[in-house]
This record gives C-alpha cells, structure tokens and sequence, in this order.
C-alpha cells in the first residue's frame, strides 16, 4: 500500500485542508496559483485506472467538489484539471483555478514562463492580492461540502 | 449548443476514431507524441462542472477507456490525464501515452521542449517507430472497446 521511497507515501505533499481513509485534499501552497488545489489517493497507486469503479467516482468526485467549490468561490476564469504522477508516480489530481491574467495563461501552468513587463507583472500580483481575501471562503465551503458529501477524518 | 467561433464546435479537432452523440474520440496526429488521444464533449460547455453528474460520469469512463486501451496495447511507463480548455474553452481531455525517454518526460507535454542530444534524439526517435506498429491494435481495441460499452455511431 505504501512505498518508502515515494514522496507522497512518506509526506502530506502540502497543507492537508481535509481527508479520509481514501484520499486527502491539500493546499498546494503554490507562490503563483492561489487556491491551488491537489487531491491525493491514500495508497500508493499509479494509474487511475489501477482503482476499482466505485475508488476511480470517489477520487474524480472529489476532485469535482473542488473545481466546483473553486468556482463559487475564487470566480476563476478557468480551471484546470490534470493527473501526470510522471515525476511522483503516486495517484494525484490537480485543480488549478485560472485567470486571463495569470502568468502562463492560456498556457498550462507547466509551460515555460513567459516574460511579463512591468504591467504585466503588476496586472498578475494586483489579481493574486485580489483572489488571497477569498481563499478562506474557499477552504471553509469545500471542507463543508466534503465533510457533508463524504465521510472525513479530522485534517 | 454550438458556438461559432469556437474550434472544437467547428472541426472535429483530429482524425475522429469513434463518436456518439455525447462524445467523439480522435487522434491528435501529435508528431512527437504517437498515440495521443483526446476525448472532446460535442455540446459547447466550458467546465466538467457544467455537466450533469451522469454526463460527467459518461465522459470522464471514456477518458479511462482510452487509458485502459493505451495501457493494453502500447505499454506505456505512464498516462497523462488533462483537461486545460484555456486556449479553446470548449470541454475536452488530453490522454497522453508517456515514456521515460520522451522528449519532455518527466515534464508535462506543455512544457519547454528541453535539449536533446543526438544520443537522446536518436532514442526519442527509436520510441516513436517502436511504437507505431502497436498503434492499429490501439485504435482498433480501443474502438470495439467502446462500441461494447457504449452506444456509438459511425465515425
């Protein structure tokens, strides 16, 4: 179930905002992307298709509520969902919530950073500044709806 | 339903392997990333959240159809899972064959294309043929594995 060489066996792999036996959902803390979210099978598992049915619905449900509770809360332009495990190849999903503005935009959030004058760069922290007040509001509805949803265990 | 200046609501997207009502399948005829398949939603609807809980099931049982079918017949090291929808904003998932020597790997595909020396050119080149001869069987399992789960129309 769990190996002792992989990072997200032995560590969290950010602030745990929630979990069950299942899985965990995880700020990811990310200096770039407020609100960025991942959400991490328990056992060490590679692929999602190496879950049963019901354990793949639980996982993609999961990462729903969180594109969901992103959405009502943080209003983002877009958001983005991936699962590559190819540097950590141990099940995880992430949840990116996207804004026109933001710097890789309309790139993924892995490609190269493109340059930002002096407007672009203020334009990107002036957004960040604005998402932060809501980022609590965020946290506090997906845990609501996650603990009303599924059975959770204390953080 | 359809928007007219969105790319997806306009061209198929790709050689289209199999579709129905709900969904299409194609190939990406991506050059570096033989096998690179992608799941687009017919309707115009932005996020997996815009979906009712049984369309998100429908799509997201065909996204892990086509890993299924990737792992069966071209022995990936890993898949890569994506919705992005930031460029063309208009549902669809990446489902992308991935191997440790890939011209991006461990990176994402959207990353920066890092330097490849010959050697590494010459290995990246060798995957891609010894890939290609397991592609028909690919397309051709993934398709009938479709046509038994799900009710398909001629492509």
């Amino acid at each position: 179930m769990h190996s002792s060489d992989c990072l997200l066996c032995q560590t969290p792999g950010g602030t745990v905002l929630w979990q069950n036996q299942q899985l965990r959902v995880i700020d990811a803390g990310d200096a770039l992307y407020p609100g960025f979210t991942r959400v991490i099978w328990t056992a060490h598992v590679v692929e999602m298709t190496d879950l049963t049915t019901a354990e793949q619905a639980e996982l993609l449900r999961v990462v729903l509520l969180v594109e969901q509770a992103q959405r009502a809360a943080l209003k983002p332009d877009k958001v983005n969902l991936a699962a590559f495990g190819n540097v950590v190849p141990h099940l995880h999903w992430h949840v990116i919530p996207r804004w026109q503005d933001d710097p890789h935009f309309p790139q993924p959030v892995w490609a190269a950073l493109p340059h930002a004058d002096a407007t672009a760069q203020a334009a990107q922290e002036a957004r960040r500044t604005s998402v932060r007040p809501q980022l609590n509001a965020y946290y506090q509805a997906l845990v609501a709806r996650l603990d009303s949803t599924l059975l959770g265990g204390p953080a």
